[in-house]
């Protein structure tokens, strides 16, 4: 191949910006290597194939510049939608679905089938991936969980993260792919919420950082605001902002989990916006940073608002 | 709690008959300490609670005094059932049932359901398992398979076997249970025969021992006769028995499986009558065995007619 | 081999009953792999020749299903008997006796000899033994003992156990066998009461179980009384009884061992009836235990009188 | 932070390309995670100093994405220069300068200089690096070298290597820069040629890859037509050329070197335009490639005339 | 302190001669680094009080410069005169002490005493030491041996070396110290000649030098005159030797050992004059050598007649 | 070789007080077995080649034995001689060279010289060494120092040591030889005081014994008055030596820097004239001593003036 004239300029110009683009990314790398990244996966970016395809990516590249990804999912649209194919009613308790014996069945049997298929899609790309439930190895032990004292059926909140099965998985270089299953103590099935998977598996297994992947920028100072997102939080400002009441109501639990996170020592964790393609890699490998990110030391405010 | 009187002294004698049992089991402890045995389980063993419990009780036990289990299992009648539930038919070619991608999609989500169930049965009793289809770890890679040149859809032959995720997990005393789903080079998920992918994943692990637990008592010489059951062949007699045009449809490719584990390293291939309650036990902790042993070696004939 | 007619369902009940007492050992199995019982061996079932090999055949089933068996082992009645056969007198102080330099010289001689052929018996089994005393590796360093100060010759207790060699030895998948002889400081031998040597071993290596194998069945809250054997004590029981002055005279220094031991971190140590064939099996793996156990917390009043 | 109006969306557009470069890299990560890649860095881009920066930094990334890159290079003008400095003067035969014994002193001290000064540009962009060179842990054995029979004094050619303490340092996370000394027999010093130490070290320790950064486009089939640029060289297109006599008088030594690296067991070696930046990242993570290529097997002709 | 006079100047000569020594010893320390040194330590040197405290300082020296030392040792006029003590008779065979049950039960106790006071002894000197007999760890399994076909009782001779428990030991920093009893396949004990049993030893662990104390200088050209001592044979030599009938008859076996010896892989076989003081270090740490040497390749021919 | 006549009793005798020699190093041996001893080199000891060869040879018997010695050394003299070559001039302040970036060129292209020579010479006797300086792995990261406030240069003070780099070299059976070159928090060359770099590396590394060579005797209590040699020091005696104001110019940073070694957790510092032959091995393999040693407790007085 000869290098000449004034297209052979232009390509190498482009090459050399390439070249940019990797160097920049040598502090991060350094930053992260080793360090285990739990990754909640779900909303838009588990519905769209593209963005889908877009977060595994995401999660290989990290895996192979020598971070430690976990993947945490759920499976909520999916569930739903075989509920109906077996022509199964649904019972609803305060608003919420009821999870009895045939609806928890199902939820774990389309969990299990999301859960190999993000395994398919890591390993298409040459990065080993085991998916586990939180039955594997004993991996997650829950107690049943009450809606306002009302029975919801199989839903479970964590007791017990048990963190040798993950342990082994990635000493011996495999990505966990996670669906949040849990077992009680008579090891009858339970559906846990992803989210509070994801916080408990990365507070018990030392997480650096836990990314939720959601369908939102991030925190708005005022939600109806848009202009008010926030970059970077406290706990004191999380709190705060709880107490303001104007937190809307889907990012209240997740804003209560990024606090117990941090409290717990994970030392950062993450709220974006998982329909921005390749957003996992934009938060880690670039200054600018993209969502919102809680901190576990009291943050200069770094937010502004607009 | 004291020893005195009649009774004290029946149930002396009891227990020590007990304890006798145990020390009967120490030379075939030491026999097959650290060595791999890889169960197919199937049959009646899956669907009879009782029975069910009683196969991984055996496990359990086996795993306790120190061999390595492997479940490989099917889910045969289940997969059906859902095919039935989410009111799906069923096209045949030559009377076999065509794995199209929708029942694909089911026979996953059932094996799944059925893996990790059994992952549980062994995790109550104290014994850490995990639960992989052959998609995890790449473990099971395939080839689509014709069915006299016809398509039946998606439908896989074992072509490797990379072992890396079973060793690493025996190596960290988890019990694998291994539900026969592989991927093709492009990743597509097939269905496996159960007895297929025990027979490979044996042979790719070097196990000692393959059991097949069937509903069968063992090989017959003459099927019409129940009085001419083998107790043990070798691979020239298997070969004979098979030229001889007596053996039964369902078994023929059982004993070609074991032929083929026989020649490629595992020491010995049982098939065992599953609806026998602890059947693995008997045959491992007894001088008598129960059903038919496939020998890697020029067995003398053990096995008289009658 | 064919199952048929009435004998063959009778062989068959019996196999099913000898599975059963094998699947009943699990929760024994589960709770002490890997835990280090030191056995005391000594009295009947060292010289009863039946009793010794049913011993040996409970260390070496505890060794294969996954324990870490220790044996401390005396020697008396054998180190008499030489005495006498080379002709030497014996001096007695507070009638005990004197162990002179000659005296010291056989029993070192006899209880390595007795070492020696337990080591082979347990290898004879199929399990590699190793017989060392307390001088190998510098296992046992003793002070010299007086009995109400008057010399009564090589007589140690000891000061330091050093438990590296039976460490490897564990570690290595060796049995330690070992007898009760040590060195001072300046490295003469000196006899260890077996008991005592046990005690300072187990709490050593921090061993979850302590047993010693007597010739009485367990501690009797009377004496005089057979029909009082206690079947577990806390430690506080255990002093309220020596205080109480019931306890017998070769009872209370051992039992002033197992209050120590119990104190030093050792869960559990039993005092069984070396009489009762495979005493050691019945106690680890039968609900009812034999005996009398000491117990490491305030253990509720188990024991009843009649 | 929000992101808003139309410079949102144009940063985000870049950030997603960046995004995408990165992505690009994924399949060079994987073909060369764990490799290691021999760099003989010299000519330009060891005199510019912002061309030394990019090579560093390539370097930096190579080693923090997961491959094992060593560094072996040279100093010919430093050199020159000292000698100069300290009023020395030179002899020569057959046109070579000859290395006697101050000048080897010199020789040693500049390269060493080097050494460390390529040492602390790694550690400065976080990555730890050792300077040693072939007589540290015995790492480069010579013999004497002559021109044509002629003494050219302390000259030597690679004898044997020692490869423990590179290997030593890699698996330590490491990075060795070797400067290109060596000992006789006698432990005298002597200077070897850069290029040939970098082709005697990838062989020893068996690299993927061998990369010689130079001052020219790479191998040219007719020398005086820089159009006549040659991307990739089968060994024996290689040979051929040499025969040919086209090759000009510096690349024929360099590519005699090429060819016994491969023979040894290289992958592939390349000569590299070290005067473009991030030659190195460029090679290696672009498809495009840089250079002219020899590759360890018959491959298919991909150059052309133009 | 201080340094003056006339007294201090000859303290440092001697001081300085002394340093000298330890200087001298650098190459052999070198030559001998991790190598397993067999010493079969018998006649007078077992005896004498201070010879045997300096063959006990030699291992130790060669212990803690980083060889590998095992002692192999006898104990035969120690039980002679313990069966004299115990009043027993003796019985002859072919001029052979027959080693009935009952002198065989005083032989293993006897050498198991000589064993342990043999560990004691360079435990003293600040290592550690582990005494075992063939039959701990199954290390030496015996065949019955007969004199020319008569029953001498249960003398064997080595069938099988099981080198697990020597290698455990010197892995683990421990110097193993070997009686030469074995078992056969019916796990009998038998008494070995320490001969033979070091020559056994030696030859399945490998080692690099086997070194006989006897109670004569060496090997003699012609027995009777003194002066035809030689230094150094090839096995060729010592073929010769035997074949020329002059080799007397307590040299002979010795003889076939070494051979035997050498021609399964040992390197160098010594036969010392064990009353000579520190003979060991004399033969490893000195140009010179003491007593004969019996080499594994054709050794230029050494020895001078004189 | 025959042994006869006189001169053969002569050679035997002196061979005989040459085994004794060994013997008597045993305890030392035991003493010092894996422990790590930093001597810092420099004085006349670095200048005479006979004593430079003694000191390498001590070095390389205390790896031998099982030490594990590090040389730090400094390169004075030999760096003015090349400033004066390159026809530099040299300013001073407060009566220091200052040195400046061309002579700090200088000085680390000379201390590298000599690091690199001295690592021959421990090779050329068998043992594998490397040359690092602190810049290689980060090992020494300096704070500039100034001399009473006016700035000389780039004369650095140890900030913090890095110990990976020197763990990993010992670890692998490495002799690490250090010159004293650190970098700030820039990266940019500092030259140590060889003492203070010995100092500060013998407390990072938590040195057994620290040795300086120097050209003195060791501490005098009256410097005037060469009786006053002191041969054992505590802390307090040095501080109270200090406070007297006796102490000579030159030892007074070096008596400062061993109360620091000795506070920071270094059990020893010696004090040699590195001019008496073998003074390392003298001081550690003879109960004399020679020079001071400073001790880390209370010791008692052991000097005595004359």
């Amino acid at each position: 191949m000869l290098w000449k004239g004034y297209q052979v300029m232009k390509d190498m110009e482009i090459e050399l910006a390439k070249a940019q683009v990797l160097i920049e990314a040598l502090p991060y790398i350094q930053k992260f290597k080793d360090k285990i990244i739990v990754v909640k996966y779900g909303g838009s970016a588990m519905v769209d194939e593209d963005l889908k395809r877009k977060v595994i990516e995401d999660v290989v590249l990290l895996k192979l510049v020598g971070f430690k990804p976990i993947i945490v999912h759920g499976g909520g649209k999916e569930i739903s939608k075989w509920v109906d194919k077996v022509g199964m009613e649904t019972k609803f308790v305060n608003g919420l679905r009821v999870t009895d014996e045939p609806t928890m069945e199902i939820a774990e049997m389309v969990l299990n089938k999301v859960n190999k298929s993000l395994v398919s899609l890591i390993e298409e790309l040459g990065v080993k991936a085991v998916g586990i439930s939180g039955k594997d190895g004993g991996t997650l032990i829950v107690d049943k969980k009450y809606s306002e004292g009302e029975d919801i059926g199989f839903v479970g909140e964590v007791k017990t993260v048990n963190p040798d099965l993950i342990h082994t998985l990635l000493e011996n270089d495999f990505v966990p792919v996670i669906c949040p299953i849990g077992v009680d103590d008579d090891f009858h099935s339970y559906n846990i919420n992803a989210d509070d998977a994801a916080c408990a598996i990365a507070t018990a297994i030392k997480a650096e950082k836990l990314a939720f992947l959601t369908d939102i920028e991030g925190v708005y100072k005022d939600y109806d605001n848009k202009d008010t997102l926030i970059s970077e939080l406290s706990i004191e400002d999380a709190r705060e902002l709880i107490g303001g009441g104007t937190i809307g109501g889907g990012m209240l639990p997740k804003l209560n989990n990024c606090i117990d996170a941090i409290e717990s020592g994970v030392s950062r964790v993450h709220i974006l916006d998982g329909r921005i393609p390749h957003c996992l890699l934009l938060e880690i490998f670039t200054n600018k940073g993209i969502g919102t990110a809680i901190l576990n030391k009291d943050a200069e405010r770094f937010y502004e608002e607009k």
